[in-house]
């Protein structure tokens, strides 16, 4: 500092404020990523399975080009194949780091502080760090396994909500909400933006990519290359929707958001569909062998459609601290609704043994 | 839609509502990315030369593990790796996907729709962006090289602002802005959250982290891995301040917002810092020839610190129009204050000189 030693330090004097919003925020904490290599890992929902050989090719076959130059900000090629795969137009679709960003994309531009966003509650634990960041409302339709139906839940929602996230498979319990239940939703709220957030739907449930094909005005569905295509390091997500939502999105869009690396890597996994399909299958079959096993050990777990089981047991707490001390990392939620039961992301059948192997001599004992 | 045909679309009977400030706002132009492959390509102030050897190396040896899994949320290698040579500790530094994302952190932490954020005028067209998004008041300090200093419109500057941003070197005339007159700016303003983005830096300048390491609580600085490390494809850069403000940032940070392929080649190329300093240094000398040049063709060529020259001229659109008929594409900005100029990326010394050939012929005609 310039000023004398008798002088305060200019912290004393003053400092800048930031937003009240963000003074009363906690930042979203994301699963744990530790560094031990004898874990089994089953704690984020991430693919246990390699991506397609086409994607380190692809990262491979990177040149001084790729990197030094700015990328497409409009991941135009990537965008193409997409919108051919689904049958809907390339400018209904935004890319975004990580289906994370294109679902900022539709708060950013749909929510302002006085409005309320909806969703089933429990759900994806990130949307009301959105809400937090802005001061909008929350509203949550509460719901349970033990009661009623998530269509139940969601058809008793306020009608006046601005923005409404229905996840599908809904973690953590997995369970698919219908496509009829979010077509009714969607017609009976018109001036709600519904987000479908589909990031697990190629482990099980129905695509509301229908809705967008049938010019449904107020219906935009993200999906993720983190769970399917084994990209979680990459990032890469989208939103598919009418172009009129979409133009909204492209508005708040950071300029370059997607860079060369991931663009690459990306379009090599969603061209190689055969592939993502035949790990998809084998971990849907690997999580129901693991739910039948799981049943037989005296858990109640909820048949779910997404790559992870929640399982639920009296002694919950304990398991999950002895799997821990056992190198068997999966998920537990200290909240009222779900501290009775762990989140277990469906890796390997080799992983699942491990995991099975010691679950059984700690419940067993 | 299941309606029966006689009734009205359902996008007829309603529709969600963008916010306000989203209908009105435009979005931010990047430059063109044209694919022509005979383009000499000076508009977008990227780095002509190649990265180090070593970003292509540690993109080269990613694997499934990088790929499929999660990347480090918090970039612990990269900011340790930053920190140790920045002489500040590694929770003053925030990675950002690009110094936009970073500065988007600083607006987001600490502007409130009824702020005012100020900035040299002209400067970097990104921030009027962000402003816009969130409806925040613009309050420009008119300057021109023709008249003030930068300094003296800075020291003009009103004291109530929320954010200023000091960009220095400044686009597009390339003019530093004195150490001492940010110094003096921030220490009579203490309220005020001070971006210094040094996105130009490695080109000509005072760095402000000697504030940030003076612990003023007030000044953040931000760097940019696209313009000095040719990363433009990667998209890294990062801010660096107190702990105290770098805080805030994380907290309206996405969980996962640099992916592992960034991290692996950003980390590559900081650590190879002799080989950015030899193509810094080799641009420098190529901008100082290129100005004396395009001084003897007639052009006025302030003396810019960045990796970019702005030559004014009367024929100016002509100039640009001709150029790019050549195949030579620069930057040419269409408003009142900068329509009587081009602004001109400092390419290698044989993209340079096919750029002044071309030139020549254009304006010795």
């Amino acid at each position: 500092m310039t000023q004398s030693t008798e002088n305060p330090p200019l912290g004393k004097l003053g400092r800048p404020l930031p937003r009240p919003e963000v003074l009363r925020m906690h930042a979203y904490i994301p699963g744990e990523q530790p560094k031990n290599p004898k874990l089994v890992k089953l704690n984020t929902n991430e693919n246990s399975y390699p991506p397609s050989p086409r994607v380190l090719e692809a990262l491979h076959a990177l040149g001084d080009h790729a990197v030094g130059r700015y990328p497409d900000p409009m991941c135009t090629r990537l965008r193409e194949s997409i919108a051919g795969s689904l049958g809907v137009e390339a400018d209904q679709i935004i890319m975004g780091n990580g289906s994370d960003e294109v679902l900022k994309m539709a708060i950013e531009a749909y929510v302002d502080p006085e409005d309320s966003v909806g969703y089933l509650w429990p759900t994806y634990s990130l949307y009301p760090v959105f809400l937090d960041k802005i001061g909008a409302h929350e509203v949550r339709f509460p719901w349970s396994p033990d009661r009623d139906s998530q269509e139940y839940a969601l058809a008793q929602a306020p009608e006046d909500l601005k923005l409404v996230f229905i996840t599908n498979p809904n973690p953590p319990f997995g369970l698919e909400v219908t496509l009829e239940a979010i077509r009714r939703f969607a017609e009976t709220r018109l001036s709600t933006l519904v987000v479908v957030d589909e990031a697990y739907i190629a482990y099980g449930g129905e695509s509301a990519i229908a809705l967008v094909r049938e010019d449904y005005p107020n219906v935009i569905v993200t999906r993720s290359f983190s769970k399917s295509h084994s990209l979680a390091g990459m990032r890469a997500g989208f939103a598919v929707g009418p172009k009129s939502v979409i133009e909204m999105f492209y508005r708040v869009k950071d300029s370059y958001n997607l860079n060369a690396a991931t663009q690459a890597a990306t379009l090599a996994s969603w061209e190689d569909a055969s592939y993502t399909e035949t790990i998809v299958a084998k971990i849907c079959a690997t999580r129901e062998r693991v739910a039948v096993e799981l049943t037989a050990l005296g858990f109640n777990v909820p048949p779910s459609r997404g790559n992870f089981l929640f399982a639920r047991h009296p002694e919950v707490p304990e398991i999950f601290a002895k799997l821990r001390e056992n190198n068997v990392l999966v998920r537990y939620f200290d909240t009222p609704e779900l501290r009775d039961g762990l989140r277990i992301s469906i890796g390997t059948d080799q992983e699942m043994d491990v995991f099975l192997q010691v679950l059984k001599q700690i419940v067993l004992k």
